[in-house]
């Protein structure tokens, strides 16, 4: 079966999004991330940092939650998920894309014209990539890893309730650090 | 850094060990699995099926460890994981090769040069496969498949102290059923 979708998880400072973006380059096709958050933001009024933000926090973990609980009615990232899974759903009947992150590779789990991949690396590349790729400031580069990796797993598992990172879950699970970006987007464009 | 070595760990069923030898096969290089087996058989003195049982059980699980006891000394599976921990180490001393399964991922961790690949499928692709290829007659393929991934989780978990099929602990992890078992071997080669 020929795959359109491709979905692509992945690993923060792994280098996911740049895969992405090289393989829809190649194949010709969009790359939804960032276009992506925007139209969260556009459909449901919510700023663009806050999407990103609660992409990663699960009802509960998030401090507005604190504010709010569930036995009075949806979460605010409760309503975000609706309007991901909605938003996600279209993108992928519209036209062949690559999309990053936001659990797509769930919520198009019953098209088999989608391609499901993972990318992970080890701390150490990881670290070395946010200071020099996203310059970023923070005296543990290996804590706020540990962080992000742990945020992106519990959100995944509380909206999928699947592991994060099990490799039965993706046709392909690539090591960045070891195979490299541009080795890993020609593989992924080879399969597409 | 260059692969010499590519260890492949897989589910029973999935293609794993087909895999291996085509990729040992096109790269001019030697597949241990079968090989191996034997080797363990002539240094251990243990008879070939009851090694490849072994490399499925954990200690206490294998109906032997009824009538062993850990506190008196090390089971026979232990013997049999020392006796392989040494001759693993030893093959990838000595040439470039493919090993296939014993953990051989985890018992070469320490070198730069070896590739880890996972090789997985769903239940559905195996079961028609373990019929077709290996004439399973079980009633239930699926049934046989689920006992033979509980075994192998549980002795990897038991001697590697690491998690059986998460994507971090390989650099490679491919769906053989939706890959196919050619390509799976093609992006393999590439690789190394």
């Amino acid at each position: 079966m020929e795959k359109h979708i491709i979905t692509i998880s992945r690993e923060f400072g792994s280098g996911g999004r740049t895969i992405g973006k090289l393989v829809a380059e190649h194949l010709g096709i969009r790359c939804y991330d960032a276009e992506l958050i925007q139209k969260l933001a556009a459909e449901s009024g919510f700023d663009e940092n806050y999407i990103k933000e609660a992409g990663e926090y699960t009802p509960g973990g998030f401090l507005a939650s604190a504010f709010t609980n569930r036995s009075f009615g949806p979460t605010n990232e409760d309503l975000l998920w609706k309007l991901q899974y909605r938003i996600i759903r279209e993108l992928a009947e519209k036209e062949p894309c690559v999309i990053v992150g936001r659990c797509a590779d769930f919520i198009l789990q019953d098209r088999t014209d989608c391609l499901k991949v993972f990318v992970h690396a080890d701390m150490k590349f990881r670290a070395d990539r946010i200071v020099r790729v996203y310059g970023e400031r923070e005296k543990s580069p290996e804590a706020r890893l540990k962080e992000k990796d742990k945020r992106r797993a519990a959100y995944y598992r509380f909206y999928t309730d699947m592991n994060w990172g099990n490799a039965a879950n993706y046709h392909i699970a690539l090591d960045s650090g070891v195979i490299g970006i541009e080795k890993s987007a020609e593989i992924i464009e080879s399969l597409a």
